[in-house]
């Protein structure tokens, strides 16, 4: 964990609509929640999420792919836009890019995941849930590292299926959680420097 | 779902202390329990699951592997040996052995689990559940099929991980869960001859 001195500096990743953004954004309102969201970062350009940003007056940049000639060279551009806001650490809110070798070096970086990891890893958590036939699923929060899904956990939150749940409705009730769980883990890590002890 | 009629005859499978099977005991005591446990059998002598069962006027019968000259002929004499008790279906309470195809051929047998499945299956699922550094963990109700805890899932209840948790203060916590869940579980399919709806 980061040495972190509140309020911390925390850039945020996104690539959609930026609800989980939204949430961080209204926390950060409050000043004795401890974190300052110091730029939001984005890999697709005309994303509500970047909107979002821009309506709370917080710096936005855009690191697309296509615009570079490989993937290390995208890694290279997004952890030195990342580097220039020195952030204490660093949210991925709905980033769909897995993090390159640079953007991961020396970085704490929290993500959190619709599901009960290790069960579900993955672009479609919910509807694999689904699929399998659990009755309890949920969102966890964990550190980004190279794999998919597969960093340190360090919170989480059981969410149960119902029996007419369809993908969306299951969706909407984890996500409720997960922004919860989010807040909680970013504003303890702000505050404290350190989120719940790990195991 | 087999066609029940209540009372459903049940028989429990067990290899060791048998608190599953006990719970089992304690409800069938009602007879608007809806089940009559007809015998208890193991896979090994001398234990306490095969006492409980004495005690409460349960019949017994006992497979061990050491006995027959292969996997197989156990199989066929385990499905023999239910076969004869005519059961509605099979419960097996923390019984540690993979069951055989005969055993499995057009049978409906329940089985827990102590974790959240897909996550930890296999003979270690606290301990591994622990050493994964999850929040949340559970158990699972679901069908026995040839896998190690792959069967279909029906039912699941969440349970917390605590920082100070050892495997045994966890597993008492999540056995806890276990036996209400079972023990609802198979009350309603004794009741009603199906279990709370799959998807």
């Amino acid at each position: 964990m980061p040495d972190v001195t509140p309020p911390a500096d925390v850039v945020v990743l996104v690539s959609g609509s930026g609800t989980l953004l939204q949430a961080l954004i209204d926390a950060s309102l409050d000043p004795a929640y401890g974190v300052r969201i110091v730029a939001v970062g984005a890999d697709r350009e005309d994303i509500e999420g970047l909107r979002r940003a821009e309506r709370a007056g917080i710096e936005t940049f855009v690191c697309r792919v296509r615009d570079f000639p490989d993937r290390g060279a995208w890694d290279e551009a997004l952890a030195a836009e990342i580097a220039s806001r020195s952030p204490d650490f660093v949210v991925t809110a709905g980033f769909m890019k897995i993090l390159g070798p640079e953007t991961l070096r020396d970085r704490t970086i929290l993500n959190t995941h619709p599901a009960l990891l290790p069960s579900f890893p993955g672009a479609h958590a919910v509807r694999d849930a689904l699929a399998h036939g659990v009755r309890v699923t949920g969102t966890t929060a964990h550190l980004v590292d190279a794999g998919v899904d597969t960093g340190p956990i360090l919170a989480q939150r059981a969410v149960e299926v119902r029996e007419d749940d369809t993908e969306e409705t299951l969706h909407e009730r984890i996500k409720v959680q997960e922004r919860e769980l989010l807040v909680d883990l970013v504003g303890r890590l702000g505050r404290d420097g350190s989120t719940p002890p790990g195991r």
